[in-house]
């Protein structure tokens, strides 16, 4: 290991390079709307966590990461193509701070250009030629498995939001698929790339899996801080999206008085209109349930056994990496 | 050659093994909404032209076509995932005679289960034992080129709804997009597996580029066709939908008349709220110019030059069924 090597400038490096990556594909003007909304959104912001899994996997297999850098773009195409639906869907206007693609254009091209993405994102994966046909292969695999997945999951969170049935494990089982998955995808890409063996995906996978699950869970709570609440996003906008998030489902789990029982009742039945009051009402209850320290405690348990996962991992730099991303997303002010 | 082969049987029974294909992929039930919409799409009907085409390139090269079936289910699978997203952004609610997924489910079920399926078709062609990584690796690649290109096509379509320029040579281009790139897809995916020389690819592709504008054409004239308007289709639907189509360009160059050019450009700029006087009155001119024969005579070249193109392959069975398929598509009732 490198002593002088500074895991945030590494980061911040993997991120341009990712960067100055999108701009070389999008140098050729294409004056076409849904390359448009494609370099739009690519460009929009994001903070790259999922090529930069990809990339910091395969180092921590000892590999270059930029030779990792084509499935890297894919997943991140591919990540961006489901924030471009998801949008459409879950009527998101805005989106690190600027409108939407369905917004600013319309949904039609925020559909295509979604769809383009796609086709994008496999395309790209055969654009290295330092990989065989049978790394190409598995890559195409894995990147079309997650793309079920996510699609999967997004579904799932659709329908939770008609359903008064969501106990804390189908809100996992929803997490894996609609957050996990692409994680999961963007790790595996890169230890492909690296020829990894089956006991590190394994590991690897499992890390992503909670990765995402520590995600939502804080994503799922920063939506109750006022301090966070950034980029258009207003207090409590779960509850107006009639979502079962994680300090929700942990009420009901853990309510006692009767009063807060039916109140929390009536919500997973959809018979309670969201407003301001409700928000301030459930922030009261999260906060009678001590529900913030029981979110800080699970986030700690589960990134202990994420660090237990990659503890098999070479030491290196970027296995280091791996173990300092967990701690950075917490840190997150997005 | 086998005299006693009969391609219309042959037809009939490469279509029945893509749906027992396909029967087998949905044998297992899922219980998910996007499974339901995929499977319901996949079996709600279509003539199965894009894996026929995929087996039977194939054929003609010596491979047994049902060697070729993964490639034709995805081909297939993609095509669905097509109608599932454009049936959203045309508004159209029946398709085969049943209602559209958007419509039977909603537009969330209909954009999430079209992503789903590209999944699935990027999936299916990894599920082959028999194709090497090199090949899968070469199908994948042909797969998203046509992805992209679908998507470009889409939207250059609905780009001439309220564009009033568009010329013949536009009308190709978007064809060649929008509904030639995935006969040309399905035509590669079986060279591919047959290993077939470039000089035989690019002959396929012309074949399936002609295929695809003659069915195009074909398409734009049944539209204004009252004997052929079926399954809830309404005469001179293409007006409805403000559509540049063949008959309707090929007026615009052809009218002489000042009250039938001002009409006509008055279509083109939008000017004119679609009625059905508005549709009679095009068929009136449309007969005044001739167009039916034109048309008529413009798809005869078009056929006979895409005859010329399969004449290098080898004579056999399939290569025949490529040549009686052109026929085949002008006889069509749907």
């Amino acid at each position: 290991m490198n002593s002088n090597f500074d895991l945030k400038i590494e980061f911040a490096r993997l991120s341009k390079y990712i960067n100055k990556s999108f701009s070389n594909l999008f140098q050729h003007n294409k004056n076409n709307k849904l390359y448009d909304a494609f370099k739009y959104a690519i460009e929009g912001g994001g903070k790259r966590i999922r090529p930069i899994l990809t990339m910091i996997s395969a180092g921590a297999m000892g590999l270059n990461p930029e030779n990792a850098i084509t499935p890297a773009l894919s997943i991140e195409i591919l990540h961006n193509f489901t924030l471009l639906h998801d949008d459409i869907i879950d009527n998101s206007p805005i989106r690190h701070g600027i409108p939407t693609v369905y917004k600013k254009w319309n949904n039609d091209i925020a559909i295509l250009s979604g769809d383009m993405m796609i086709g994008y994102a496999f395309k790209i994966l055969q654009l290295n030629n330092n990989f065989d046909s049978g790394t190409i292969a598995k890559l195409t695999n894995t990147l079309s498995n997650a793309l079920i997945d996510v699609c999967l999951g997004q579904e799932l969170d659709i329908d939770f939001n008609t359903s008064n049935k969501v106990s804390f494990d189908d809100y996992l089982k929803m997490i894996k698929l609609k957050t996990s998955s692409l994680l999961c995808c963007a790790v595996k890409l890169g230890l492909i790339c690296a020829n990894a063996t089956d006991d590190v995906v394994y590991a690897l996978n499992n890390y992503a899996l909670i990765f995402g699950i520590v995600f939502q869970i804080q994503d799922d709570m920063l939506d109750f801080n006022a301090n966070n609440i950034k980029f258009g996003k207003k207090l409590g906008q779960d509850i107006f999206e009639q979502k079962k998030s994680f300090p929700i489902i942990k009420s009901r789990q853990l309510a006692t008085e009767q009063t807060d029982i039916d109140f929390i009742e009536k919500y997973f039945a959809n018979e309670i209109v969201p407003t301001e009051e409700v928000v301030i009402r459930f922030i009261k209850i999260f906060n009678k349930l001590n529900i913030p320290k029981i979110a800080e405690n699970t986030i700690a348990s589960y990134i202990e056994d994420a660090k237990k996962h990659i503890s098999i991992l070479p030491a290196n730099n970027y296995s280091k990496m791996l173990d300092w991303l967990l701690h950075y997303i917490l840190k997150r002010d997005y």
